[in-house]
């Protein structure tokens, strides 16, 4: 998961296996095609509270679950070109994260270096794993910019935390200032969405988000006088303002 | 005024004559220099009510007031390197935009084809002018993308509409989300406000709001490791999503 | 357009001609299966502003456009089995109302005596025939209340006013609190999408959102337990409070 | 309605006749006694829309029920001991405030030089009026701040601007800063709301919002030590930042 | 308190022992009435911070002032038809609820299988602990979901979750969406706030909040039309959004 | 640390040993030569987070920089006239805070008996020590007011929480409703500023913040009419509303 000085890195902050497929599989992919080597993080496999198809078929042990959803993510990660994946292995449903899974996620922030980070919103009233999430990618990106936290290692800078799309977008008051053409990767997008067996009633609703975003795309790079011709996009919200030499 | 199609445009909706400077004086020299040609559109002189000290000198008839705030305006605009600067006349204290404004607007809108606009915030409590000159210009880039109004023009894409800093922000309920950096056309900023003889009381004002603005340029570009040592910068609120190619 | 005592009804107002069809095609609809005589007002035909595709063909007058969306818009209403049509035909782009149109809309609300109102976002920045119409629905909802207008009428009650779903929801503040089931008519909604020639950017568009609509009603009816297996929905924000015999 | 450099002035701005007692009767008689003058500006009776009772009686005309509905409001000032009450009869449900009006408010603020001014709050989809009203005294007093604006005249200083409490608080966004102890002047408050016969139903309805806010006054001032012991009270929401001394 | 596949039911979660009965006494009497069985929780007995009058009469302890607080929750939940009360006992001023105390939690809500819940305003800087059972309540709600929780017992649908109302509302973010007529079961709600010997000054205050929550039951059944001639009324805030056959 | 009755007494949290000099350092001066004693309470030295200067001069121990950071503010304590300082030393980066630290927390409150209280912004994505700390704040003022908690203590009332100025303001969605004059003070807050040898990036930051800040003091007593001559000022936003008996 090591970020080289020479090639850009980012990293992904997921409650759930399966939470960084639909929600920012396109930017995954894409990045890793502009030279970025992409890590993943898994708090949780999702086992208890997003593998209801696994648990209806019956005779499965929680071990089971773990990791068939792993298998899922990892088969996943491939298809997208993810760099790294790591699963924390926290619990979901609730997730619970102590002070030493924080220390273990500045490490790991420390280690990548990214020059984006991606997770949660910052509300989800049908999730609480979702919100502590970003709660503690918040925080423990704090962490890793403190030069007194394990002094002598290189810290964070600030990069941007992008906030992926939730489900019910509404609900979660999020609201989304940043479109991403990933039209160039949606095949291989699309690929990772077929890995996730558990959740097979989710593939065409996130194929449809990809499509009405590229609408949002092309309406706000051209209006009605055209605009990109995307014809799959995601979408994310910014934390921090960005620093810019051009408006 | 009219944007060349070789050249990049920008285009400034400044509720009264000095609005433009304290508030993205910087953007305006900065896009200049970049090879923008920057347009700024003045609805009102600040006649009635920004223009405190000319009355109080006595003598003063409101063309008198008008004439000096032009002057004052001119003055500036020149220091920036504005390429075009239209003075509309419409009154302020009240502000009045009837439909025949909005349509010379919206002429102007076309003739620059701006590949941004800047405006003030959404709301103040303090200034309904600001307000009403945000609302214009929403309504006025709308108008210009229709293809049904003057059929034939070519309309407007979808240019990002940037709201520049208000004062006493907070009230305003301004968030900005874009920093920029304005250290190497400080000295043109300066002077253009030292052209505004009729808001004195202003000229350190937007000096500290330029340094402290430069502090939040560095925090946000590398956090206690460092950052851009940028010195002056204004800050900026988009009102639509922007669209990438990579985060 | 008169609502007999005996049937219920219900009362869209419709910035431009097409938008009662994308938004609420389904509720009007399954309001009429439901015995409903639906009346839909149309504040202007998008002649100028969402009539793109007819300009661009070219050779095209005002009056052409007009007539073109005025029979898409017939043509939509009677595959939905509306009531009644109004056309006020008050311009777009920018939509204009005056004294008389108001009272004119209040003749109407009168006479209709609506159950339920539908209209547009409160906010939309990108459109501000929409923020308009809701603030006219709301206004000629209140003066319609009134006693000491036109006295001797029958005074409206307290209709519920429900905001359709707007394009782009997040940017417009726009939150929904009810998904309606549209399955039993979503053929009929098509049907009328489908006499939308001006717009066929939009038709897969708005079937997406139906199917992901419909993913939120079942989320929402049951959870990980299922829910109503509902495969087509649309979404809609309340202004007032609901009054109730039972949560 | 003049204010004597002596003596401190208040200004009340009520959309319809009846609001300002209401409201800020308290307000009203609390600060008459501690030796203010305050003058009241009613826009409108609400004779349209805030008469049913009167309406409902039958063979009333338009000027009679203004005529009454003026008469309660007189008879309402008196037993508040206003210092003078100003009818602009403007029209209500709608309210339409022109260009003169807006000057003659202007007029009045000037000539009252109220140390603080009352008035709706910002947002009421149940009332237009009430917004505008709110939006009419924001601009109003901007405009009486303007050196230019009739020079010669004194102009106003930066009076608070109180939002006194809306009916349906909740719906409003209306959120209180300030309570008021009006227990002194309770009877006087409820003597003039007993001068309010076109409104009975809610006599008893705004004897139970003052003893209510009350209890938030003991809550707020002392906590379950006990606190200040008000029976009546009123609230307010400050537009403003308040200049202080001391904490 | 399980839930019978017959009878409805519904789950209140209470920080205190007597918030169930000022906030939501009436719903659960007129539930009770319809045929629900209703299930309250005290999380605490509100022993050290909503028991002053019986610290200050001395010579207390902690279990007296619990034994207090219960027989008073008991005998108002039997006033009100509580099918069941369940005193968790975690403490007050602070709440603390750890991972057993949820998992507890979770077993009630799957037992009782509610149609809908009821718990506190999401935000109350007066009382962190309400703010605190309303996160619980969304959390262990996601938790009874999930199939992977105690595999084999059935999992919670998806319940609507009130909002019930919070002593100053205005201060806690909260806005109600929906009244409730209690008029039939006022006198079983006011027979059960006056077994709360430990609080007499809320008795009329929450006397005069059901009153006035019934003049906004009238006033959004009917407006000045009339509307439902409801007496007494609560209110409540939704979190979910509802679906439904007919708007 | 001790209150006595007959002098006024105000307590600062501050989350790290410097927040209270940038942050509310003129405040606490000028209620010092009021006849307040000013407590301040530092829950952590900022020895992780804030201390980059002395982590990057090299050979630095933890308890190395603590030592320095509690000299720094015992300096600022003694040039502000602080009457107690009192280092909680809970740790930074995070700051972790468990039930014994509140009880000593809640121990110190009931000790001071504060008149109001002053902390941090309630949100703020660049430090969640910051929003811990306002958070605590809110939990431990509310024991303190409990009569359960430690019974036979006297309890707390009802204090202002003042929210001082955090980091760039807008991002915290912080809105000042209070402007404190600090010019009488400003020498006193300077010299403290200067004792922070750790962080003087800041120094001149905080300087053109007090500079602003009287700009909006002077407009915001006077508006184009002058206004106090405030050339130094502090901004503040309450948490409560407040009880007065006089607007």
């Amino acid at each position: 998961m090591t970020g080289d000085a020479q090639q850009p890195t980012a990293l992904v902050l997921s409650a759930h296996a399966a939470d960084f497929v639909w929600r920012c599989g396109g930017a995954i992919a894409l990045h890793g095609e502009l030279g970025y080597a992409v890590t993943v993080v898994c708090l949780s496999y999702g086992e208890r509270g997003e593998s209801a198809r696994l648990w209806k078929q019956g005779g499965m042990t929680l071990n089971d679950v773990k990791a068939e959803r792993r298998r899922e993510a990892e088969a996943a990660a491939a298809e997208l070109g993810v760099h790294d994946i790591i699963f924390m292995d926290l619990g979901d449903y609730p997730l619970v994260v102590d002070r030493d899974d924080k220390d273990r996620l500045v490490d790991i922030i420390r280690a990548v270096q990214p020059r984006f980070m991606l997770s949660h919103s910052t509300y989800d009233p049908y999730n609480t794993d979702h919100m502590l999430t970003t709660s503690i990618a918040i925080e423990a990106r704090m962490i890793a910019q403190a030069w007194g936290h394990n002094p002598g290692e290189t810290v964070l800078g600030a990069p941007q935390l992008y906030l992926f799309e939730p489900h019910q977008t509404e609900q979660m008051g999020w609201k989304p200032d940043t479109f991403l053409d990933i039209t160039g990767v949606w095949d291989r997008k699309r690929a990772a969405i077929n890995c996730m067996g558990g959740q097979q009633h989710l593939w065409d609703y996130y194929t449809n988000v990809a499509e009405n975003r590229a609408n949002h795309f092309r309406r706000n790079s051209g209006g009605q006088a055209g605009g990109r011709a995307a014809r799959y996009a995601e979408a994310f919200q910014s934390v921090y303002p960005r620093c810019v030499d051009e408006l």
